[in-house]
């Protein structure tokens, strides 16, 4: 079992449940992301965790294919709000088909997810499953209203943009490694340490993915999205906390800034060290996840557990 | 039991599993259809039809309220994707709260649908019923996909107009008998008979609406929305079909047009008859919805779901 393995099944399984073709438009919208390709890290941490408590990490294929369409169907709609035009390195849903299709097409996507969910064999296991992707779902609503208010303010503290991105973008991680613990049988301890894991696994990646933003290749979107979106990164935060001449701000959120005033700025992060300090705080929290692991037994989806957390705080793209 | 305390059992239902607060801006978007009133209707028939086959009705009301959230969930898109401005006699949550929260708004009831469905105690089925519900929702966007599809077309196949309602308002009503069926205990004969009765309810209010919308007092939104907005409906299918000169197709889909305009077109529907065909064709799955109760034993239940089929082709609003 290697995570390529994972990956091939996982990507199999999501041709195989998304096998609608009518009406054309809205599937070809639904199709338009998750047949894109994608990392899957989130489906790969759910089959991880279910092996790593015992099970068959097949077990966990419905569970980690409706996390992925709820991943996908969160970029489709995020991608309207934040009125981003590429994903993936391809033009964003709503670009291609229209706004009006693509909310259909990440309706559509959302409720897929839960049907496949529905899959799960043992009743008892896929009601509480169910329940949880509800209440994940809900909580990345909360952190995506909270992503884009945050927008129009110019200081937010530390505290709140780390219960944002918990909500936005660490629960579903920490639901991907807890159901998979779930669905494998594990036991209390086994299913709270998964959780932990996810969760600051879900941190670190988040934290790294703003770090990308300035210092990325190859990301699938243009460099300094985040600049242009106005959004209050950790690097904004320590940057605004630690700059006396707050200058570099009066291009921060501007959409047509030029690739001068955005290099500036990022050079300005450089300087002041805030993309350090966010990239310390990543590390900080792979390190956590790495930790949670602790309790878990030996294994090879142990040990890939943890490279998944340590490879969250190095990749470049 | 009447009807009333079946509805005040929702309504105050609905208050309490939308328990959250914050963050505010989102849950009054949230909160903004669903508490200002609405006859649900479906999570009426949800509760009959529980009630019908011999169970308590208050079995089926964590069911009937994620029908009433799913519902909400879609006009609050529908009216972002038709540019309906008014819902209910209120601004529309889009007009209120802007596209992006209303959006999220959307999205956030459909994911608390699912919540408050796990909470039906019968794992097996609560799975049942999670599919259900998810297909349902895949089914209704598929519908709406195909509403606005139709808009861009000059005539659309009474059949392809007949499916398109069926998907995208017919299956909520199916599912709501149904499902109330399954969840009260009813033997296969039952449920496939409240299913058919649900189904054949939905078809006739829809196309009741679509009446409304020429006919109706105090309907919530503007006379002539439909006109306005180029719907395909049953009454333009019939004046299309059966009109040699088309003259009054200029104004049909013209969003400016005018008062004048607007009663231009329905004077010329009902001299044509287009309504009155409409409104037979109603009144037709009304009935074939009373006779699909035939094999329900006789209770106060079923006379209300057949007193709901009769009002739904009698209704003025």
């Amino acid at each position: 079992m290697d995570t390529l393995e994972i990956k091939e099944a996982i990507d199999k399984a999501i041709e195989n449940y998304l096998y609608e073709k009518e009406p054309i438009l809205l599937y070809d919208a639904v199709k338009h992301l998750p047949f894109a390709g994608g990392k899957r890290l989130r489906p790969i941490i759910a089959c991880l965790a279910c092996n790593a408590v015992g099970s068959e990490f097949t077990k966990a294929i419905p569970f980690a294919v409706a996390l992925e369409l709820i991943h996908t169907f969160t970029l489709v709609h995020d991608d309207i709000m934040d009125k981003d035009e590429e994903r993936r390195g391809m033009p964003a849903v709503h670009k291609k088909f229209g706004e009006n299709i693509a909310i259909l097409a990440g309706d559509a996507l959302f409720a897929k997810a839960f049907e496949v969910a529905s899959y799960i064999k043992d009743a008892a296991i896929a009601k509480i499953i169910l329940r949880n992707l509800a209440i994940m779902a809900k909580e990345i609503c909360e952190g995506q209203e909270m992503d884009i208010r945050f927008e129009e303010m110019e200081y937010v503290e530390e505290k709140m943009f780390l219960e944002m991105i918990e909500k936005k973008t660490a629960k579903m991680f920490e639901h991907a490694a807890m159901g998979g613990a779930i669905i494998g049988g594990g036991n209390e301890k086994e299913v709270k340490a998964l959780q932990e894991y996810g969760k600051s696994l879900g941190m670190a990646f988040q934290i790294w993915d703003d770090c990308l933003d300035v210092i990325g290749k190859d990301i699938g979107k243009p460099v300094g999205s985040d600049i242009r979106e106005g959004k209050k990164t950790l690097i904004y935060i320590y940057a605004y906390k630690n700059s006396e001449d707050r200058e570099w701000l009066k291009n921060y959120g501007r959409e047509d800034a030029s690739k001068e005033e955005i290099d500036e700025i990022i050079k300005f992060f450089e300087e002041i060290r805030a993309i350090e300090y966010a990239k310390n705080k990543a590390i900080e929290f792979a390190a956590k996840a790495i930790k949670a692991l602790d309790v878990i037994r030996e294994s090879e989806a142990k040990e890939k557990l943890a490279e998944m957390a340590e490879f969250a705080v190095k990749r470049e793209k």
